[in-house]
């Protein structure tokens, strides 16, 4: 591990540079020291207002030959806050000695600032005539994501700088590092769903319009749908209803209103809008209205050279064939597919956004040659 | 009118004698003032302790000649509190010229000062041997009626004071004063239902157990359920979904609990503990769990020399053939039943607990007709 001197020293600086949504500052001003001696542009700007912004956004690229190809790393220094009891302090990186070797412990060790670590690290053992390389790093993923990674794919497109491929370093491994790698994700999509009748005693029934049994048999017919069977690289479509709202006190009245709200994850079979119609149509039927905020279209890149380079980089390293996945939430990927393939490979998941949050040391080494193996095979 | 001087101003004296529920005090002074000087022996008693009470009761009785009959009238000094915008003082009693002729405006004028002014004034023209009469009068009708109308019948059934007959002075006509007698009322239960789950994120439905969709399924059933087609006097009975309640402000969660509560007012097919049985086994198919209270069982008294002695009184003063009715509400009949036949004949419920009660002068009077006429059949 002799040539891998410092992933850990980097991803405690950057644990302990405070970064909750949306980050600015200290965290990015931690990241620019590592790239610039490493030969990179930096192009820092703040984006937004306040309460969703400012947002900071980094840009940093270093230019290979010319006609080289371009590889870009994607990634958040924002982090969730670190909620209550922590075993240590969630803004300092604390080392302890666990059975099995070392963990690094701090919010963001896994999500992503350990990530963006080993980015640097692989990063610093790659000649510049190699090809291009690029850091699109924002401090807005785990927010609104509205002041992120859209404003810097617009930076991107305006100075030219569009990569060849993606790797985004969110946690996409399991239960071990490298038994997962994600080539798309579902699309995603909320629903508020209104009801409406005529408020009334429940003692005169024919003098109101209860709207609850109208949303009732709404939901069931929503519940009952069967979207898809899944596709080839995605699972079924799933439609969850997260909340039923009505307020009502006064056990002898019919209240003049009932609200539920929807949560759809769904794949390449649907559009968000055509979702939005369809459910839309039958909520008609039962006089209700919908109301919609989509925040992802479903994608993916399908397996071909990308997967395959990324896949073997892991093996390599760990040993595990990769499974290549379309499960889980959304990510910034959504908005970096419009500019090229991308790819999600990172650290465990299994403590992210979580008290006691942390990474083992030695998944951030193995993580660092493989990141340098993606981006070698990836400008080769 | 000449032989009826007073219902108006009794009536105004116990509107302006504040009472909201639980009622206690002054206004039971006011009425004693007027039931001692009619030779009634009067036994006022507290009970219950806060929230719900001290509620103030009353007895009254007047023996008549050894083995007469014995009638009651039944009532409640309490009144529901005034709400916002009156355009007068809800405890000012305001006369007022009206197209028709005069209105008394005031908390309390239909239901059910105005009835228990009449009621008196009835009296007051009834020799004491034509028979024994009582009042049974509570401060705790509008309220949740436990230290009420119950302890009161304990009482009676101490002194051994029960009567033959009945009539509780709730406002019963709808459109005109007589259009409308009840001789009984369907019953009410209410349920709460609990759906529990296991909460987890919407990404990952696999691994949480989201207790909306059971939930749902159990509520559509309820809703189809015909509990029955109505009998002989009564209409169908009727199950409301009157609540829904999550509580889940996280688009991206799935929840751990759902709520739902339920009002069922039913006919003498049922009884409310067998359709919480019949509610709870349907519940617990979407292991969904039941609470329920139970606040009276539907009862009637089938029309007959009761019923045919009222419905002749409100003819012969108002040329009105009533409706014998078993719709609306629950009421402390529900209780009095269990003492001897009971019915209730009152003024018109249009401003009942609405802002501007009010009622007409010329019913106050005719009602008192009635009520007169009513007690002297009865005792006859």
């Amino acid at each position: 591990m002799a040539e891998l001197p410092d992933v850990l020293s980097r991803t405690a600086a950057l644990i302990e540079a405070p970064s909750i949504t949306p980050a600015t500052g200290t965290v990015f001003d931690c990241l620019e020291a590592m790239l610039a001696p490493l030969g990179f542009a930096v192009h820092r700007f703040l984006a937004g207002e306040p309460p969703e912004g400012p947002v900071e956004n980094l840009f940093a690229i270093r230019q290979g030959l010319a006609g080289s190809r371009h590889f870009a790393f994607a990634g958040h220094l924002d982090v969730v806050p670190p909620g209550e009891g922590w075993s240590s302090a969630p803004f300092t990186a604390d080392l302890r000695e666990v059975p099995g070797g070392r963990m690094l412990y701090g919010r963001g060790a896994v999500d992503m600032k350990g990530a963006i670590a080993a980015m640097v690290c692989a990063v610093e053992q790659i000649p510049e005539e190699a090809g291009t390389i690029s850091f699109i790093i924002t401090g807005d993923e785990e927010g609104p994501a509205k002041y992120g990674t859209v404003p810097l794919i617009a930076h991107m497109r305006e100075v030219g700088a569009i990569p060849d491929f993606c790797l985004v370093g969110e946690p996409t491994s399991v239960h071990r590092l490298g038994d997962m790698v994600k080539i798309g994700r579902r699309g995603s999509v909320n629903m508020w769903l209104t009801a409406k009748g005529a408020q009334g005693h429940v003692a005169y029934p024919h003098l109101a319009d209860n709207p609850i049994p109208r949303l009732v048999a709404l939901l069931a017919e929503l519940d009952a749908l069967v979207l898809d069977e899944g596709s080839e690289w995605f699972q079924p479509s799933n439609l969850e209803v997260t909340d039923l709202e009505v307020g009502n006190r006064a056990t002898n009245v019919i209240p003049a209103e009932a609200r539920a709200r929807l949560s759809v994850r769904y794949n390449d079979h649907h559009t968000g809008q055509a979702l939005v119609d369809r459910v839309t149509e039958i909520a008609a039927r039962h006089r209700t209205e919908v109301r919609a905020t989509l925040h992802g279209e479903a994608f993916i890149t399908l397996p071909g050279a990308q997967s395959a380079l990324v896949a073997a980089a892991v093996e390599a390293e760990t040993g595990l064939s990769p499974e290549l996945s379309t499960t889980g939430g959304t990510s910034d990927a959504r908005f970096l597919r419009a500019l090229c393939p991308v790819i999600e490979f990172g650290l465990t998941n299994a403590t992210m956004h979580k008290t006691d949050e942390a990474v083992a040391v030695e998944d951030l080494e193995v993580l660092t040659r493989i990141y340098r193996r993606i981006a070698e095979a990836a400008l080769a």
